[in-house]
């Protein structure tokens, strides 16, 4: 899982604007496009940027999608085909932003957390991904390969849906609706954990569920960090006015912004719920230890004393009277009983028996 | 109970307003209609979904029922005949939907949790509804069969109380306003057991009381998730002003907004108690704890020495003087209760006896 | 004390406005007036509701105080002669109704909660008002008979304070008024308790402190679900316009909503109080136990191995050299006291003793 | 310190703006006048209340002082003079107010706690001062002699700072002022606590550590039933145009909000400190009641079994064939040593040595 | 670390906007002034003030730095120059403000904490820093020697970035821009001293992992009380217009403001999280404790009752017949065993093994 700890650090005293320079030919970027109309659909993988001028007056909606945000120079370059603002790009190349949506004269743009869940590893990732709505073209900036936008693929492909009918807005949403579906995925993971900590914690709680809980108090930690932001930005979607975005889409913008609001919701019950789970294991350890301390007790309260008078009776001393007595021994036994008897008596009124 | 997970994974990567399609005959909706006015009163169970035409121009007040939402086809169905938007069937085939209210063209939509106590197997049980409210018809969608609407129903029927002298949107306000009474009943089972919990606490404090905390924890969560949406949608019927909504009638949300708002102050009431329980129950734990281990303290205190003092008299050296006294014995016995004394004294001076 | 807990079923399934109709004489409605102006007095018990429609056209102020709430009867007729919508009447007959506010066309209507100490029984006893302020007149409707309004009469009596002067507006607000004011005698009363913990805190803690403040959480609770609703009412008393309420009598009003202001912030400074005295208590016990392990710990740690050491030169093993030495017994006794020294030297290092 | 108990129930049941007349010489109130201009300074103690009169309408700027607000004939008289209305003097006359700010015809009027810290006793002491503004008048109303005011007194008699410059305003901002900054100085005195019980938190905590804490939770939950309705009062003065203020001395009621705000920025520090504290010192007596039970636990475990052991040979029964063994008693101290060695393994193994 | 203790007392009582008069030669400020156009850059160390008037009427930018705010001839002197208000040039010469915006006739000032890991003492370190903005200059008066601005000097001096083409108002953005990214370093810090805690926490946790959580504690707390106001400061420069202040620029305020808004998450994260690592410690000390217990009670309930079986059989009655039986030992071992393996099911069956 990705930790919370931020790594702005690199960019402390730089410009604002400016863009780092860690230029590795393994990180250059890889730029895939999906053009489509009603009628017709071009999707390909750019070798050249300057391909990309096309797409911003072409009679198309234009999905160009970007893989990793390390490439400086292949950022400037699209910043400068599509007039992007240098903070607008500073932003896509610095990871760890907070999810947030900006107007710029041109395009609208907004950073989200796209969180999937990696069902090899068993753990959640997290990908920053940049989007910029402009009048007929949207572009994506991820950090790297590999999304969750496979399905929205596929329904342009199959002239399912409404993509093709409508406008580069729809794109848009549809990205960020893609990307809100998935965190009902991670919340159906987590519930589900909790669910199995419940079942146990009442069966037979182990140590185990300490670190359990404490592991889904991290991920809802890095969750509530993603999803209050995101509320933040839908919540602008739903209300206010855009150029850029149609009244038919804002409808689905409040569609979205209701599953933030969910997810939300849900979010803060599994806190409440964890909360709740880790009282009753902490009080079920202390009722457990109360059990411990009362059988040592009873066991120490009648023995300790009985062996005391056995030793009393081990001793050499010349003189013992008792010693010589004929039922000496039986007394002895029959004094043991009496006392026995009588600290069950008094441990069961004590309701520890 | 119910569950807090959610279980939409199924819907991600669908075209946004699409209806699933695991059509199975079992699940088929089920459509009843009460159509009456202020002299007549019609009420059947519909075979075929074209016969609802007739009641969306009807000179009556119409209120169509249907049980079961996995039926897409009776869904699309029953959207054409009365123009309801593709994301409003949605919200209503979804289940575990947050409680909300939109507004469209021809309608007021609303989507609730219905509550009721299920006397037989002693718990909570939850369906959504989603209620449609047009110009002269109330659409309501269950997710099931049985409902908490008999009432209403009855009121109709009896020609009682003000259902056939009023318009739609009064039936719609008693649908909502017997969905609110519901959750007093509920509040009243967990007042109940909290009382119940509270007496146990004082008389004879046990094990199981962690339990039933953790389960009215659960169930006050659920119920919040119910409720504080709601009230978020009733005060938007009590403050906006919608053209389907009378002003007679609004005065009638505002009375159910007040119940709402007093619902959550019992919830919030319930978990302070419940809190101040967990509280006095952990603490009693400690005061018990404490107690056991002052007796085992005290004994051990007395006797651990003193059977000491009788294992060295129960040495077998060759020299020891005391052994040969005369009074060693009873010297021995002198000396061990002076101890005794001694530590009582002690003890009782540390408040531990 | 009254529990928090709903008893609002009964009503569930029942027609809005629809009041209950479990008529039993012994609950019959006592209706008294009080009808006054500047020169004159009358104050009578009524016998026929009837007589109640000339102080509707009355030339004076008429304070009409109807005692007991289950008389549905009663209350319809009070409500067709004074014009009173069939909502109002549902809330008057209906206990533990949240505190609030409603304007109606011709009439102020508003719940409050007015608290009392008893003194013979040691508990704070709770009963719902209903005040209705029209334009010469003031209808209190009070669960049962008894309240805390003798001030009120006396003042009007004795013609003295602004009374007999004001018209209905201000009579509606002293009686609202006296009921704040109560509230300052109840949080005196749980404030001496509180000190009376602090005390016993500090001196010599006792198991009963955990229910005592056990028992004032409660009250505080009861406490804070009456006042935070009742500072919701006055803020609208205080900051909106009412043609029925004066300017002179808003400024009154003012007065009365800093007092409410005022009982919150104490509610809320004795929660905090009572909260850190619960930590201080548990930390206590805590102290407490771990002087009482301490004890056991050098006990046991100084006596066992020496017990064991006692316990060797017990055994009747035919060859023990230490056995047969002369100072065999007082070499064993001397190294017991260099183990018990070198013991205290290394607890007193650990800062046990 | 003062205790947060209210004491108002003595004015239950009185007329509002009812001044109590426990009238008794020794509370005579005490009234002294500052009246100034830039060139003139008039300061004197009153004897007659009538030589008010002149002040009201002095060409000077004029201070009255009342000393002692349970003299109701004095405060009545003033009333009368500076034509105060009756809620203002009942709220003058009534300890334990909440600090408010009202606005009259004639006057502004604010209530203020001024606390000030007594180091003969070292303690905290609190004294209501009501405050009013009128044209060119400033009155301040002290429930006892003895004020912070004097640096105030000074300056106006030095004729340094702007006071005797500006008009009756700033003077009534600098009393206000004064105010605050004494509030600094109990803050640093609370800081100054918290660094000892830091300090002695990690070099040795003790017990007393459990009640220091309580007692500056009680401070600091006093502070804030002070500050948190001051910086209200301040918020207006900075915020609303009132005529009795010009616009200069209204940039220095922002900097004395800024100085509220800060103080409360320090309070809920202190309140999040103290708490870590309480945390800290109850986790380092958990851990120390873990070091005492291992302790325990050690030496019980290793020698408890031991002296069973020895026990056996201690027993006098006829035919224990070991007993005879040449090496018996070589051999058991052989197996003790062995027993206790590999106690000693599986202890460090459990990290508890 | 800086402490949390305000030092105000020192100005209690002294005439708003008066500078203390602590003149000592040592703290004499030291002033170094940048001043620049596209074209020309002149840098120097100011020896006597007046020379600072040129600055006010240049054609260029200036950044003139004062570090040492004691020296208050000076501070009166630079107020003369630049006509600043006194309550402003209070501001800076005290210590410890809470961070905050003022706007004046011709400038705009805010005081910000500068935050600053220092690497040699491992510790964080906080100075404040007073920013005026006039409309060609900045003033930045610091508490003393040493910044984080030297980037930004070196911009300047490079002729890199947009600093030399922009007017004084994109100046004032990037000292206030460079002081936040600071804040990012700190969190880094703190966050990989966290992760350093949680490694330890699950795998060998040690008593220091308290000292340490505490220490976080305290310095979320600092980073809170500069943090917060820092943010509602960034809020007015993004939301409000100001002449000094162009379009251009409020767009890089946005951006600032984000950071601000990004390091109060990550803030709240780490107070979430170190509270989940001082439960997960807790709760693992409870469990260790348990442990402990248990060996205890296992070894104690099985060995104390077998002591006391020894002790009898070790007794010196005359007439025990046990004794005297030929297999009595050998029986006495038997039952010892079974009554060890009995107790050892017994244990197995509770968990405890
Ligand atoms: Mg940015
Ligand atoms: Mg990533
Ligand atoms: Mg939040
Ligand atoms: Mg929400
Ligand atoms: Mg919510
Ligand atoms: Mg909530
Ligand atoms: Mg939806
Ligand atoms: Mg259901
Ligand atoms: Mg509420
Ligand atoms: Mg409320
Ligand atoms: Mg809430
Ligand atoms: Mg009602
Ligand atoms: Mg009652
Ligand atoms: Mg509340
Ligand atoms: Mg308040
Ligand atoms: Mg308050
Ligand atoms: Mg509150
Ligand atoms: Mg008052
Ligand atoms: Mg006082
Ligand atoms: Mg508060
Ligand atoms: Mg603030
Ligand atoms: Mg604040
Ligand atoms: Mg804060
Ligand atoms: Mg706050
Ligand atoms: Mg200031
Ligand atoms: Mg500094
Ligand atoms: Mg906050
Ligand atoms: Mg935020
Ligand atoms: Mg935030
Ligand atoms: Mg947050
Ligand atoms: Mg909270």
């Amino acid at each position: 899982m990705k930790t919370v700890r931020p790594h702005k650090s690199r960019t402390v005293g730089l410009s604002p604007g400016t863009l780092k320079e860690n230029k590795n030919p393994e990180n250059n970027s890889v730029v895939t496009v999906m053009s489509y109309n009603a009628t017709s659909l071009e999707e390909r993988t750019i070798s050249s940027l300057d391909e990309l001028h096309k797409y911003k007056s072409a009679d198309a909606v234009s999905w160009i999608n970007i893989d990793g945000t390390e490439d400086s120079e292949s950022l400037k370059k699209i910043g400068e085909i599509f007039n992007l603002h240098p903070l607008l790009l500073e932003d896509i190349s610095t990871a760890e932003q907070r999810p947030k949506m900006d107007e710029f004269d041109e395009q609208l743009f907004t950073i989200l957390n796209m969180l999937s869940f990696n069902s090899e590893k068993n753990c959640i990732t997290v990908e920053q991904v940049g989007i910029v709505l402009g009048s007929n073209y949207v572009l994506s900036f991820q950090e790297a390969g590999g999304d969750v936008f496979d399905p929205n693929r596929n329904r342009i492909r199959n002239n399912k849906g409404k993509h093709r009918k409508y406008s580069a807005d729809y794109l848009f949403y549809t990205l960020i609706d893609t990307i809100v579906d998935n965190y009902f995925i991670i919340l159906e993971k987590i519930g589900e954990r909790l669910e199995d900590i419940e079942d146990s914690l009442i069966s037979e709680p182990t140590n185990d569920i300490l670190n359990d809980l404490y592991k889904i108090k991290r991920e809802l930690i890095l969750l509530r960090k993603s999803i209050w932001p995101l509320r933040e930005v839908l919540m602008k979607f739903e209300r206010e006015e855009y150029e850029l975005i149609t009244d038919s889409t804002q409808t689905y913008f409040k569609d979205v912004y209701d599953h933030t609001v969910q997810i939300i919701d849900t979010l803060e019950s599994f806190r409440d719920l964890s909360g709740g789970m880790l009282d009753l294991y902490m009080s079920s350890i202390s009722n457990r230890m109360n059990a411990v301390m009362k059988v040592l007790t009873v066991i120490s309260t009648i023995f300790i004393p009985l062996s005391f008078l056995a030793g009393i009776y081990g001793m050499n001393f010349d003189y013992i009277p008792e010693l010589k007595w004929k039922y000496g021994y039986f007394g002895f036994l029959a004094s043991c009983l009496t006392i026995l008897i009588a600290m069950l008596f008094y441990f069961r009124k004590k309701k520890w028996l």
